[in-house]
């Protein structure tokens, strides 16, 4: 049997069950011969930190949504002001479609064949905020004027659910949640993807410390934590950069150099950079061919290196966040 | 005097007493001539539905915070995926310095000289979630544990201290909410300026119905609801759109077209598309002296025209938002 510290360590924020649970749960699954040890965490500053001091070997955050766009909590944290994060790296990506399901305890839903037929006895429903949105032509169309009750997360409506004294059958409680927070608190799937758009995802990313010292991750270079897919025909780089904002044309200058070198620009984000009002730190993706460096003796990232130093010159402060395999395109 | 139909009507996210409802005083006071009608709205949908239907002249919106970025809800509704705001152009912006103050109500302030002999007497704090991390070094060194509560708004915070009534004097009330606030709600400003960072700054941007009917605004081109202040030096514009996300260097290719015409780019942001998912609404913010053009018979904005006709052909959707004068650089 492989010791603890062979185990690899991957933090995410919590409560378990909750979405980035999930993904921690796909990309590193338990079946696994010496299985992973999950640790959540309060919030993303946790996450990243834990990595940082090498107290974790991957932190797997959520970057964006195909819906709401941008998480702009952990775009802050790459932005990095306080250098607290400088040794962090991505390495791989994850998306996850989500899915929330109506969960009921599971006496109230005991001999129940038809599940239309416990609605009306539905009084209360807890979930997220952001979920009642998202399942709104469903609520609309079932569950007009029932009470709703926000919680601080979808899996902790699923506890509340839970946790609920059975007393009145007329008035039962339900939450809105993902089937992991069902498995979770012992609660039944009484409907599942109750959602309003099929394509609701999220995209994860992966970070590791660039100069880690576990054995783990540096066997596979940050990129064994997919075992079960081949390589991408794509990969990717994360680069950030602040630019000069008193020189006109500076920042069309900048991404220019992504299309000398060839690298395909596929989103630009941006964020206060909180030193100066209105100076921002830019976020900018890019993409290209697998192989297309090979029988040159140069490996997959030296393209992104050659852009880099390029960049260095049109830029202020410019950091390479890491690269990894495209897991959208394949 | 007057007849109400000359009075402008300017719409703003309220409650009243909110920042929006501050900007919007400051962009058109009531002493002027003919003062102006403020509406204030439940959301930032209603505000530029208001304009849309011509119900409103203008809707002072913000869009973007020095500290937080962008302002997502008024971005999604300028991408206007279901054209229900597509008569609307930005013709104008503002920037509102954010200040937070300590308030309670008059009668706990009575007799006291200094400030600080009541903080031990204060046992419980209400303000928006944002304004705790706004001024956390304040509350940290004085209130330290003290209980805190959460309010919709900084404004409905100042309400609420407002309407708690005079019992147990030893557990005061107080609200962290602006000195419009303390007007608005008849409290007293115990502590001005407790926010940690001195330009914590919100822009507005102010919108009226290009194809508007009032006289009011057609008279002035929404230019004239600055009368206080002169031309400024440099012009911008806002500009919207989408790519091929097939092709690579699509998105190189537009922000090219901006530096072509000599416009230049200032900002970018982008929001899902929510057609297909990972593919974007680009919005992107450019600037030019003004009087460039002169000379030549064309007007101000003729400039952007000519670079919405190349972008035309290598864009997607694509829409000029509005020009107005910069207020930021002067």
């Amino acid at each position: 049997m492989s010791s603890p510290s062979d185990s690899l360590r991957v933090t995410f924020l919590g409560p378990l069950a909750s979405f980035s649970h999930q993904a921690a749960l796909d990309l590193f699954p338990a079946s696994q011969p010496t299985p992973p040890t999950l640790l959540p965490t309060p919030s993303f500053a946790d996450a990243l930190a834990a990595v940082q001091n090498n107290t974790a070997d991957y932190a797997v955050v959520p970057i964006e949504n195909s819906t709401n766009g941008a998480v702009v909590q952990v775009l802050d944290l790459l932005a990095d002001r306080d250098s607290r994060c400088s040794d962090l790296a991505v390495c791989g990506e994850y998306y996850l479609t989500v899915h929330h399901c109506l969960l009921v305890r599971p006496a109230d839903a005991e001999g129940v064949e038809d599940p239309s037929t416990l609605y009306p006895r539905i009084a209360k429903l807890y979930t997220h905020p952001q979920a009642w949105g998202q399942c709104d032509t469903f609520l609309s169309t079932h569950f007009k004027g029932v009470e709703r009750q926000d919680a601080p997360s979808t899996s902790k409506a699923a506890a509340i659910v839970a946790n609920t004294p059975l007393t009145n059958s007329d008035e039962l409680p339900a939450a809105i949640a993902s089937p992991l927070a069902a498995t979770q608190h012992s609660l039944h799937i009484l409907v599942r993807n109750i959602e309003d758009r099929a394509n609701n995802t999220t995209r994860f990313l992966i970070l590791r410390n660039k100069s880690s010292t576990s054995r783990a991750v540096n066997s596979g270079e940050g990129r064994d934590f997919y075992p079960h897919a081949g390589p991408t025909r794509k990969l990717k780089a994360l680069i950030s950069f602040t630019i000069d904002h008193e020189k006109p044309g500076a920042l069309v200058e900048a991404l220019n150099v992504f299309r000398n070198h060839g690298l395909n620009l596929t989103s630009i984000g941006s964020r206060p950079g909180q030193v100066v009002a209105w100076q921002y730190i830019f976020f900018v993706e890019c993409e290209w061919l697998r192989g297309r460096n090979e029988g040159e003796g140069e490996g997959e990232g030296e393209i992104v290196e050659r852009a880099m130093v390029e960049l260095k010159g049109k830029t202020g402060k410019c950091r390479d966040l890491g690269r990894w395999g495209d897991r959208l395109g394949g």
